[in-house]
């Protein structure tokens, strides 16, 4: 491999001006800008640069681009990217243009630098360089680049349902994939799911004065009681049934769970917190953040909420809520418990309207591609990854990846100050270079597993 | 005063014209449109019409228009009101122009025409008529006219107590009055106290990715938990001591509350509830709504409330609470009482921030002023008022009168379907003609009493 990691180094430069002519389209799929732009400039590029069969598969949202490289085996690796991107607002934080790809200090400053333009081009690069230095790939290598991750990926579904057969893979390496602050590379192996719901509760058909509150009921009273008992202060949910189908973690888990690394002090002095949920610390905290699924009040709102004093009563009251799930729960079975529960507490009134339900996924810590993942990064950065054996965020991988019996792996350039989604969003240079060795030599290490 | 009643219909059109000038000044002091042009008519029209010495008396804000007039006794009795209103929006919902008076089926329907021009005019107007007819008033009147009330009367209390002697008075008509659905007046002998006060309760120092929910506190379940047990379902305040001052209804009270008429039916029809609080009905429910303290969720806000879904875990969590109170409870020892419950149960974190705190205020139902001003309505109207032994809405009552001794009583020539605060507030011009002679009347009888 080491002619191969030269030949990355040599052709750097090319790699990163790859990577900066796709930055340049700003790609926000929530405002529907350049988003035909970008997922033509996607299917070129990977025609030209990897000679891939390639077509732009129709969803009912932006196109699904899809490309497949043949190998010399029958084994096949996808990797699952997204060609769109957070809008860039707050745009006055930002200290340089966010969409003109400028390289400042050894950093690319864009928007989807990080997420998720570095990923992809640095894949696409890896087979180019594979392809330039040994001919054809041991593998088959296909590429999934939806254009609606930034919103909630409502068409993947649909899309992997339809397409099972073309998206069959032996493994896949998923969109993500950071540098802790300690300069390791973070490995990880899944994700939560998520059941996401708007709880409303009406109570008259106007708001009222509130001298009327003696006798009018008030249904942001209603909506307090009733989430009041949905959990404790220990994080436990109350909902019958919530946790019988959760897997508990394994030996295997634990000892991932105790080679990880979370900065506890750093990160209770940057949030200006004095302590974790249950005081928990050390190999608790680490457990309890990743395979704990939890109930969240993501935002609530009833009546007035300007400034200074207005006396209502108000005629309804909202609650967003997002329960993050670990396998082997069910958002959909959540939903019906949280129904039941309501219910049962006499909130039949009370209603629910789901917003977004992902089932968990998690691969095998021993599965090859786990493996592989893991030996390429320890290969080219001659240190141990960390391995977190599920991330606490949440995405579609169960829908792409183990519904189909496709292990998922997250590997990826960017690191802990990336500021996904934030002003300033970036990679390091050198992250991106490294990045496109650790995907060859998966390339090549895959293909012997 | 057959003769007295006679001159007021004859000059009728004059005082209608009196009033729709007034109102034809867009007086928002929220705004603080019009308001030194329509302080100074005020002055001028007292002054012109009545004779009165008048004087307008600085505050922090808009100045309070005071005028006295001398009568053949000692006997001194008051009127407060207002001459600020409340914004015109939302103005597309308005049939005629908000500040243009225009009379239509017997309406005056304009912006501040019930609350609280027409009653302010209806005052002058009696005053006037009974100089035109007898000559000296016996007694002597005083008129207290605030420019605040509408953004909640921040510097009455300041202005009452740097001239106790000045209103100093046997008693006062005040701001308000209404006829009911069933035409009879509302003559009402009080307001309740109010205690307004915002909780805010912080988690970390930034909105977080939700996935961090399985270690970092959410300041929204805090609030939620706090909250919850302040009031059970029936109502009742769980806060240890809200009770403890509260005077009980008296027989004469209970008589009272049996005379009044409320609309049961009607209101569940109108507002679409199917119930009242604690299922109540008839007497009880009147009861309830006069005679109960309250503790209202006015408005909560934390975290995402806009469309879709957003998956966060908010830094911040605000309540705004309006608790009503009734004689003897005493709004500062309330909100200390509600800050010890905080700390008892561990939300010594969760700050309160007082927004508005007055004293309940009751008159005596034998009190020579309200048998008055029961007797005016009698005589005038040829039917027997309503007798409301305290209004279930709140005002500055207390630190007007009660404080310095004065009882109060609230009569005006508003009707149930005025819409103050709305579009197309109105009075019904029978109502006013109605309301100047009951103020004239009061003005004879309470001189003998």
């Amino acid at each position: 491999m080491k002619e191969l990691y030269q030949y990355i180094e040599e052709n750097q430069e090319q790699y990163i001006t790859w990577l900066q002519d796709l930055c340049k389209i700003p790609s926000v799929a929530a405002q529907n800008r350049g988003m035909t732009e970008v997922a033509n400039k996607v299917l070129d590029d990977l025609k030209q640069q990897t000679q891939a069969d390639v077509q732009l598969v129709e969803t009912d949202g932006f196109p699904v681009v899809f490309g497949e490289v043949k190998g010399t085996s029958d084994r096949t690796l996808s990797f699952y990217n997204h060609y769109d991107v957070q809008p860039e607002d707050p745009i006055e934080l930002w200290d340089e243009p966010p969409f003109a790809s400028h390289i400042v200090d050894g950093k690319l400053i864009a928007r989807g630098s990080a997420d998720n333009k570095g990923n992809l081009v640095a894949r696409i690069a890896a087979v180019h360089a594979y392809q330039q230095v040994y001919g054809e790939l041991p593998v088959n290598v296909k590429f999934i680049v939806e254009g609606e991750e930034e919103i909630g990926s409502p068409n993947l579904e649909g899309f992997a349902d339809e397409n099972a057969e073309l998206i069959q893979a032996d493994g896949c390496i998923w969109e993500f994939g950071y540098k802790n602050a300690d300069g390791r590379q973070q490995v990880s192996l899944g994700v939560k799911g998520m059941a996401y719901v708007e709880l409303s509760c009406k109570g008259a058909n106007t708001d009222l004065h509130s001298a009327n509150a003696a006798v009018v009921e008030n249904p942001a009273w209603r909506l307090v009681w009733a989430l009041q008992s949905l959990k404790d202060a220990s994080n436990r949910v109350q909902i019958p049934g919530f946790y019988e189908d959760v897997l508990a973690p394994t030996a295997k888990d634990d000892q991932l769970i105790a080679d990880l690394i979370y900065s506890e002090e750093e990160t209770k002095e940057q949030l200006a917190i004095d302590r974790f949920v249950n005081d928990v610390t050390g190999d608790e905290l680490k457990k309890q953040l990743i395979f704990s699924p939890t109930a969240n009040i993501c935002g609530i709102e009833s009546g007035y909420t300007g400034e200074g004093a207005k006396t209502v009563l108000p005629s309804e009251a909202k609650v967003k809520l997002d329960f993050r799930l670990v396998p082997n729960q069910d958002p959909y079975k959540i939903v019906e418990q949280l129904r039941k529960y309501l219910d049962d507490h006499g909130y039949e009134d009370i209603e629910i309207t789901p917003m977004g339900l992902e089932y968990p996924a998690r691969t095998d810590p021993d599965d090859p591609l786990a493996q592989s993942v893991v030996s390429a990064t320890k290969d080219v950065m001659e240190m141990e990854p960390t391995v977190m054996p599920m991330s606490p965020g949440t995405g579609p991988m169960y829908e792409l990846c183990q519904k189909l019996g496709i292990p998922a792996v997250s590997v990826g350039v960017g690191n802990f100050a990336s500021n996904n989604h934030a002003p300033n969003e970036n990679i390091n240079i050198d992250d991106f270079v490294d990045g496109i060795k650790v995907i060859a030599k998966v390339i090549e290490d895959f293909a012997e597993r």
